[in-house]
This record gives C-alpha cells, sequence and structure tokens, in this order.
C-alpha cells in the first residue's frame, strides 16, 4: 500500500490532465447561452466521482443547475466528512486581457509558482480545489486509507448566488447529515505561510437602474435642462461614502462587530507587507475606511463596490447623447451579525430615497449571503492545523478572508455542523480575473494534506 | 415656367425616393467600419449635385472623410450663397429602442407630423435638411430662376468635430468665397411656429479614463482596501457639479455672458409650456441650474453632462468584481465668448486635481468648437426672415439653440461671412435618438421656402 506522497508521484501527470480536461468545459453560471456546458460539467464531476470510489453518485435535479452528490459510506458508526464545492465559474470577461484562452488551459511558471501554475477560468476557484478533493478521496479508497465516511456536495450556481442550494440541503437533512463540512474555495496567505480561513464576509449584490427621459435625446438640444440619468447615477453612487469611505446608509453599521484592540493586535501580526502589496497591483496608495488598516478594510469590515457600470454611448468616437438610462451592478460585503436581506433592504430604500424627482430608480436585489467564523478550538480546526502541519511543517495561521462563500452560514443554520475552510490558492491567483490560475505545487500539496485531515478528524473523534 | 410650389407638387415622390435612397447608406463617421458608406454616401452626394444643375462638382480629399464641392456661378457681379451640410450621420445605437431599421426609411404618421414622417438616422440630421438645399436648386436651374451664384460644401465628418474641415476652408478661402453661409441642420419651434436659430452652444468633448489596481481583482479579497475606478469616477463625475447644479471647474463660467433682465424676458415670449415638455419625456420633473428656466437652461447657459459610462461587468448576472479601469464621454456645451479649446484645458487640470492618489487618470480631447451669435439685422438674415414669411404666412422668431454646428464660428473668423441658419427640424425629431425622422411636410416646405431666401436675398444686395 502506498502513501500519498509516492501516490501523487505516480499519478501527477493524470491529476494535472484530468483537472484541465475539466477546466476545458466554460461551465458560465450567469450566462445562460452556456447552459449546455455547465450541464456537462455536472455529468464530468459525476463520473469523477464514481471513478474515485464513491459507491453512490447521482446528478440531483433543482430549479436551477444541478447538484451532484456522491457519497462512500463504510460504517455508519464512523464520523461523516461532507466536502462542498462548485463546478461553475465566473464570466471570463475581459476577454482581451487574457495571455490565453480561458478555457484552454495552459501550465506557465510564475514568480510565485516556480513549479508552474494552470491558467484557466476556474483553475483556483474552485474547480482545481474541488478536484483536490475527488484525488485524496481516490488515493484513499484505492489504498483502503479512507478512516470515515465521507459524502460530496458539489453545485453550479456558487458563482450566481447558491439560489437552489438552499433549498436542496433544507430538504435532504438526513441525506447531508455529517460531523463537519469540509470546503476548498478560499487561499492562503503564502505556500510558505499556510493559513486557514476562520472567518467569511456576507454579501448582498444589487442592480440598479436610473431612467430620466423617455428616450435617448440631443445633449445640444436637451443638456442642462433635464436630468441626466448618468450624472445623477455617479452623484448617487458618490454619496454611498463620505469622506473618510464611511457607507452612508442609514443603520448599514448598526450590527457591525467591532473588535477589541487586543484582536486587531493579534490580525496585525499577520505577515504582510504594503509596499509589495502596492507594487504587484501598481497602485501609488491604497483607498479605504478611515481609521482601519489594509488588512481589516477587507476582512473585518463591510464595504460597498461598484462592480459594473454603464449607460450612453459606449462605443468609438463621440455620440453628444443624454441617455435615456443609466445602470449599475453593486455588492456589499457583510461582516458576521450583518444580515444581507435587512442591508439589501436598507440599501434600497435608502437609494431610491436618494433619487432626485427628475428620474426613477430600480433596485433589483441579485443574491446574497451572511458572514460566518469558525471557532478554532473545534475538533474540524484541529484536525485541519494537524494536517497543514504534517505537509507544511508549520502550523497553519487563524485567518479572516474578505471573501464570501454565502451557503456556509446556512449550513451550520440547517445541517448543524462546523465548516472548515481548507483553502490552498493564493489571492494573487487572480480569481475571478483575467489570467486566473492555480499553482502546481499548490494542487498537489491540496491532495496530499486532504488525507491527514481525515486521519486526525477521525482520530480526534475517538 | 413652374413656380416652386407646383413644381414641388409634381415631382414630390422622386423628392421622397431620393432622400430614402440616400438614408439607406449608413454613413457613420464615429465608426471606422462604415467607412465605404460614408464614401458611398459622399459619391452619391456628387451626383445629386451634379442632376440639380451644378457646374462644377468635386469631391475634395482630406485626411479624412472627403468634402463634396459644387458650384453654379451665373455672374460673378451677383452675390454667392454658399452652402454648407454633412453626409455622414451619428451612431444608431442603442439599436434596439428603433420600432424600424435606422436603415431602412419608412414613412409614418405621427401626431406631430399627419402628414407622415421620414423615420432613418439622418433623415433630419443632416442629410433630410441638406438635401432640401439641392432641391431647392433644381428648381432654380431647371426654371431658369437662380438669381445669384451658389457654392455647396458637403462634409462627412460633422458627427465627429469636423476635424479637417477647418484645413479645407483656411486653404481655399477663394474657392469658398461667398457673401452668405446657409445652413440647414438646426430646428424649428413648431410648424405653425416658424423660427430662425440666432445662437448656437459651443462644445468642448472629452474622454476620461481611470486606472485602479492593474487587473480586475476579487472584490471579496480586495474590496474596501484599494480604490475602486468605478466608484472614484462616480465621485469626481459627482463633484463637476455643485448643489445648485452650477459647474465646479475653477474658471468655467468666466467668459459667459450674462444677459440682461430685458433680453431674458424677451427670451421668456418664446412659447413654451413645462407640462407638455415633461409629458413629451414622460418625466416628474426638470432638472437644471438654479434660477434659470428650462429654455434658458438649454441655450444661454453652459453644461456638462456625462454622454457615456462604463466600467467592469456589465453582462447578464453578477460578477463580484473590482474592475481595474473605468471610462466615461463627458461633453460641455458652450456659450458664446467661452473658448472651447480653454475650457477643455481647465477641465482637464482640474479632472486631473480632484483624482486620489490611489488612482491614475487620463483625459483625451475628443472634439470641440466656439459657440456662435448672429445678428438679426444683417442683410442675410433678413432676407431669411422674408422667406419665412412668405411661405409659412408669419414672421419667424430669433431662437437661440442649445445645440453647437462647432464650423461655424470658425467660417466667420475664415470666410469673413454670417451664417443663416435656417432649420426646418422640430426638436421632437429625435435627432441624435432611435427612431430619427423628419416630417415631409417640414422637409417640403424647405425646399419650398429656400429659392425665396434667394430671391429677397440677392433683392436686398441690390
Amino acid at each position: 500500500m502506498q502513501n500519498i506522497q509516492s501516490y501523487i508521484k505516480e499519478h501527477k501527470d493524470r491529476f494535472l490532465n484530468e483537472i484541465i480536461d475539466l477546466l476545458k468545459i466554460p461551465s458560465i453560471s450567469a450566462d445562460s447561452s452556456y447552459k449546455d456546458d455547465v450541464l456537462k460539467a455536472a455529468a464530468s464531476i459525476k463520473i469523477s466521482l464514481e471513478k474515485a470510489g464513491c459507491d453512490t453518485v447521482e446528478i440531483c435535479e433543482t430549479a436551477g443547475y444541478p447538484i451532484v452528490y456522491g457519497e462512500k459510506t463504510i460504517n455508519p458508526n464512523l464520523p461523516t466528512v461532507l466536502v462542498y464545492g462548485h463546478y461553475d465559474v465566473q464570466p471570463p470577461d475581459p476577454i482581451n486581457l487574457w495571455d490565453s484562452p480561458p478555457f484552454e488551459p495552459v501550465i506557465k511558471k510564475t514568480e510565485l509558482h516556480p513549479e508552474g501554475a494552470i491558467f484557466a477560468r476556474g483553475a483556483c476557484d474552485d474547480k482545481g480545489q474541488m478536484y483536490m478533493h475527488i484525488k485524496a478521496i481516490e488515493f484513499m479508497t484505492a489504498n483502503n486509507k479512507l478512516p470515515c465516511n465521507v459524502k460530496f456536495m458539489i453545485e453550479g450556481e456558487e458563482e450566481v448566488g447558491s439560489a437552489n442550494l438552499a433549498t436542496f440541503v433544507k430538504n435532504n437533512q438526513e441525506k447531508l447529515k455529517n460531523d463537519v463540512i469540509l470546503i476548498s474555495d478560499t487561499g492562503m496567505i503564502a505556500n510558505d505561510v499556510p493559513s486557514i480561513t476562520t472567518g467569511l464576509r456576507g454579501l448582498s449584490y444589487v442592480e440598479v437602474e436610473v431612467t430620466g427621459p423617455n428616450r435617448d435625446l440631443h445633449s445640444g438640444l436637451y443638456g442642462g435642462a433635464v436630468a441626466n440619468p448618468i450624472n445623477v447615477l455617479a452623484k448617487m453612487i458618490a454619496s454611498l461614502h463620505d469622506e473618510n469611505n464611511h457607507i452612508t446608509i442609514p443603520g448599514f453599521y448598526d450590527k457591525v462587530e467591532n473588535l477589541s484592540d487586543a484582536e486587531r493586535a493579534e490580525m496585525a501580526k499577520a505577515p504582510f507587507s504594503l509596499e509589495n502589496y502596492k507594487k504587484a497591483l501598481n497602485i501609488e496608495a491604497v483607498y479605504g475606511e478611515t481609521g482601519y488598516s489594509t488588512n481589516e478594510r477587507n476582512s473585518i469590515r463591510p464595504t460597498l463596490d461598484v462592480n459594473g457600470i454603464w449607460g450612453g454611448y459606449t462605443g468609438e468616437g463621440a455620440k453628444t447623447v443624454i441617455a435615456s438610462k443609466a445602470y449599475a451592478k453593486i455588492s456589499m460585503r457583510l461582516v458576521p451579525n450583518q444580515n444581507w436581506e435587512e442591508i439589501t433592504e436598507l440599501f434600497q430604500k435608502h437609494f431610491e430615497s436618494i433619487a432626485p424627482k427628475a428620474v426613477k430608480v430600480k433596485v433589483t436585489p441579485h443574491h446574497g449571503g451572511q458572514g460566518y467564523v469558525t471557532p478554532i478550538n473545534s475538533i474540524g480546526y484541529q484536525a485541519a492545523s494537524k494536517a497543514y502541519q504534517q505537509t507544511f511543517g508549520k502550523t497553519p495561521i487563524p485567518q479572516r478572508s474578505g471573501g464570501s462563500i454565502p451557503i456556509v452560514s446556512l449550513f451550520e443554520q440547517e445541517l448543524k455542523s462546523k465548516t472548515i475552510l481548507m483553502g490552498f490558492g493564493l489571492n494573487s491567483d487572480a480569481i475571478h480575473s483575467p489570467n486566473e490560475h492555480f499553482g502546481v505545487w499548490n494542487y498537489l500539496k491540496g491532495i496530499e494534506t486532504i488525507p491527514y485531515f481525515y486521519k486526525y478528524f477521525t482520530e480526534l473523534n475517538n
């Protein structure tokens, strides 16, 4: 019987080829024209789970894209790990900024990934990270080393708000029963600074539409005399932050947890170079809420960002037009205790209230989710920490992430179990951006670390 | 020999078919993919001028699109009228708001045009209005009624700022020598309220680009910690107007001519219904600079309007991204005495100065032009006024327009002659908008009125 290290060595090329095949499928859940590809990705995951040794694998239909469920039960008296991941990906726009086509994966070396990284949409978020778990199970079943039961729940709507996962979870509590939930959909600080994510931000995502005149107008004949929806939208967006970059929506901060000075001091110990951060983004200065550090701004503080804006003439050259409509997509990252539905409602009310009478405003909520904090004294966290110690030779740092996996707080509520966020990507892997990639080293290190989690989790449960 | 009324009656169908054929050519100067069509429109104008009886017609090459020049000299001692117009058109976007395709002209009745209107991009601006002059000349030459000399200068870059016309005019002062310039590229108050445009606004059109991080970022991992170029652009745009909708660019109003109370009282006499104005645009309230009426806001006051804005994810669904770049197209309508180049520079300096250190800003001037005011005691104006009295049975009202024909002030400077703006379109004809149209009645009324201008202008010059 092999150990995981030699198994990886032997099967490395196949492990890479398999993830590359999966990355070739443009499973973009946000764009309905890719529906067939999203379904193809689900079918592919089903086959992978079967090959990895799951006893039962099914494609569970939902009102949207299906959830791939798989399980391997070795003994009902042993603990059960539920693995969650997603097979859908973000749209690749802006496509012209990719150095290679987003759905034609290539392996290239980078400064941070001297052993090469797989460049493709979804490489890190989340196909690559999700697939590590399937390969880890393959190792354990093939070598009779699976110490407990395992269940998989891989969905296809994470990038569009997991709208149908909640219903599935609520309706399948017995089927999904578990002792711990394991997710790899986050990052770690650096390849030599392993970390485990202990907090996630919540999210409220809305779209706004500002309508002025009932048709596009000539800016000479009407300019200055009617409300220009783009100018008005800019004014409304601008007013959502004050001069200290505090969000001005009444009630927005009411439930925000304020960390103690001691907690903030603890956070500040994580290795961070502002110079490197600015250099990596080619910016002269960071920008954010007065009174908070960069790491605090993107983890323990809520935000409001415009993710997209459009209106009027955006083609080549000039067109002297006053647009009838202007639009923006706006998302708010929330911290634990902020309720996303409440925040969405506060936004909607406030945004409508600040519109001048000369325009009409429509706010359409897209989706959202709660923030989450996991305790570091749980068996799950301890098992994960020991697994990292085994494979990285270092104790991982508990770290709050600025990202959101809205479904995590729902899991806790419905399934009464804690989630452990074992992420192996890096922040610089450009998830949601052009040239997304995932280190080959990271991919294999994930496959190596996961079996140890199962081992220690089962042992600590005895 | 026929009079103009019976000539129109006899040739009405042909007059309509000819303009419809011209409107079928998508001569969009702003979009280089339509280059062949723009050139096709120029060739078509050349043939029309020849058929109308011009002695000399040439296509004059420029660094951009050519200028079609034509002339008919009957006696060098008689006065010369120079007709200016343009054969290029605005882009038709947003194309989905057109009820019929923009380059497949159809005639449909409307409330204001009970005898039908031609719906097509360029119907009113300016193909239809320019073509009236060719048909008027056709009548006069065919019936030996041309009382003076005429020259035509029809360009193909008006909608993109007439960048090459200035050079042409400067290099051809002798060729273009004239006693008055006649342009139909403006509107009148109503079919039963004829008016002549005596003022035009100037224009400065710029494009701005705000760059934050060097790539699109995940809004969870970076949100709150880096400057979001869309939020920053919104803030910068918002700051360009104060709470009274005054423009905040330092020095912007320095040269603005302030009209006397008497002049403003005179202007206020023009028929105008705020209720009808709001109803036509389906708006609950107008919006503009405090202290000025709607008609003042869009004629004697300068403006700043965003004509287009874009950045980030604008597709279907949601994408949690912080864009690397955000863009806007911004135009300022200027009043006489404001120098457009000076204003462009003031804008550029100010816009760069208000950018936070966390972003980079690039301002690219597109084009511009000076405002213009024409005196109503000139022979040209008097001749035009008498022509309208003849065909409308009413004295036309002198009126300042909010639009811009930047080249008009250059004409005065280089050719030392005044321009008469005899426009026959209506503000509601949706120029620059979807469903642009031009009343059949207006088209024919223009053809009818123009020959009287030649008659009176020649008589008053004796």
